[in-house]
């Protein structure tokens, strides 16, 4: 069972595992898909939007046969949703999920999983700030990176097989550790989340500006933070507790530039603030050139570009 | 000298100033417009975008005449500036400005004009993260704030006449202190833009994670803090030196509030996270109602609606 599933089964149906049905559909229609998920409204829209073909509120003989089953729920969920799916895979069924965080997850799974049924750890870096089943679409992870982290454990056959998975969905793949993947996504996407809840929160909570205000003059760039600020509550709770590790470590050193700042500006310091201003724009100019980001000034909130 | 300019002078014509001029034009082609910068590429760029009418890259004759002089360079020239157009402003003649700090600004200038010339502070709550004469574009305040700031010492005529000027560019217009501005501007611009910077130098700055990592996998949420962290490094260098006291108030609020994250963190309070996100996806809901936002998931980067 290396390169073609036949049949999967999606636990999860919001904007990742809506995106990755719709995406399935588009590579190769042949494919069945199963669509697991609590809410009667889940399924309803499911299916009405095609995002699966078959759908379940329970873990029941729905799931026999498959070959590939993919978790996309919030990461606490998925010791309990193991544990009651495993008495209907068949040998050699691949298990993989989509957390945003994985050293923890993959600890709890391993444990579980028996001899005959195969898993790999998984992580495709795309997403909006939306969520629910209305909320996928099938372009979602074309030109995103989908990172796979294979443990000692790990059936190579199995890997290939999600690498490839993947790529017929139009993502670009890469293999790395846990513990790096959760440092690297620690600082690209988990501490900037972190900082937008927080700064949208705080704004939130003065007594001499009002909230009237903060979203009247949102233009000047806190809009940019109520974006991500907006993602699924649940899921990113879930991703601070199960990476704690890292994204404390990463706070440390993010708080200990935040105060070299505190004090430039405290000391009226020209020089070191242009400085460090000057490195961050080359930043953005690396992210557009590797395709990660439109170049249209303010993401082309205004629809056209300015030269 | 209360509602229609007719002639005026932009000095400085980056994003702000060449979005002035041009959007000047498409209210009124009568208007004629000077503009001044310093480097003759500016100058001739300007001119061949149609920002102004008439540019020279010297504070001299062409000043003479001028009904209005608007300053859209970084807070820092501003009082040299002052001192130098003086000599060639008539009498009656209004200044204002367009920069993200006022207090410290306000108290510099009101210093220099003499009882002839009149002088108010504004604001523009606008702006995209590019810079320079190429950056402008006419629509940049349509449906935007304009915040002006009047002291016991602005002539009620010179504040009624500016904030028409800015209501034909297509602003909204609203008046408040200045020590009030710059609380709000803190919290809604000043210090997402430094957490902004922040957390874009210290990812550029990790041993164990990699430029070309941070770049790879920015999709999960990084690259919208490089948009802001890509502004013009000069202006943001001012504007934490103009604002200072402001925003060294608002970052305490705000360090504090990341610090109970961390101790949730820390502690493995799902509660008190789910919470604080739940709070904070709200505000996303006002800022698009108070169309200060586009709805599109992710800004519309994919170029389509997800529903």
């Amino acid at each position: 069972m290396t390169e073609s599933y036949k049949k999967i089964a999606i636990i999860g149906l919001g904007l990742i595992g809506g995106s990755i049905g719709l995406a399935v559909n588009r590579y190769d229609k042949s494919i069945k898909r199963i669509g697991i998920a609590r809410t009667q409204d889940t399924l309803d829209k499911a299916l009405e939007r095609g995002l699966v073909d078959e759908v379940s509120n329970q873990f029941n003989e729905i799931l026999l046969d498959c070959d590939l089953v993919i978790l996309a729920t919030p990461l606490s969920s998925f010791k309990s949703i193991i544990e009651e799916i495993l008495p209907y895979l068949k040998e050699g069924c691949v298990i993989t999920d989509t957390g945003s965080s994985k050293t923890h997850v993959i600890k709890v799974i391993e444990e579980l999983i028996p001899e005959h049924i195969n898993f790999v750890a998984g992580h495709p870096v795309a997403g909006t700030e939306m969520s629910g089943p209305e909320a996928g679409f099938a372009e979602l992870f074309d030109n995103r990176w989908c990172i796979l982290t294979p443990t000692e454990k790990t059936n190579k056959e199995t890997l290939k097989g999600v690498l490839n998975f993947w790529k017929n969905l139009g993502a670009m793949t890469e293999v790395m550790t846990a513990e790096h993947h959760d440092k690297v996504l620690a600082i690209t996407s988990h501490i900037p989340h972190l900082l937008a809840f927080n700064i949208v929160g705080t704004a939130n909570d003065l007594a001499n500006v009002t909230e009237k205000e903060v979203v009247k003059y949102s233009a000047g760039g806190f809009r940019d933070f109520t974006r991500i600020a907006a993602s699924d509550p649940i899921m990113w709770r879930d991703i601070f507790i199960s990476n704690s590790s890292a994204v404390l470590e990463m706070l440390n050193y993010f708080s200990k530039d935040l105060d070299d700042l505190k004090t430039a500006i405290e000391n009226n310091n020209s020089d070191f603030l242009e400085n460090f201003f000057n490195k961050t724009k080359e930043v953005r100019t690396n992210i557009i050139e590797a395709g990660q980001d439109t170049k249209k000034p303010d993401f082309g909130r205004y629809g056209k570009k300015t030269n």
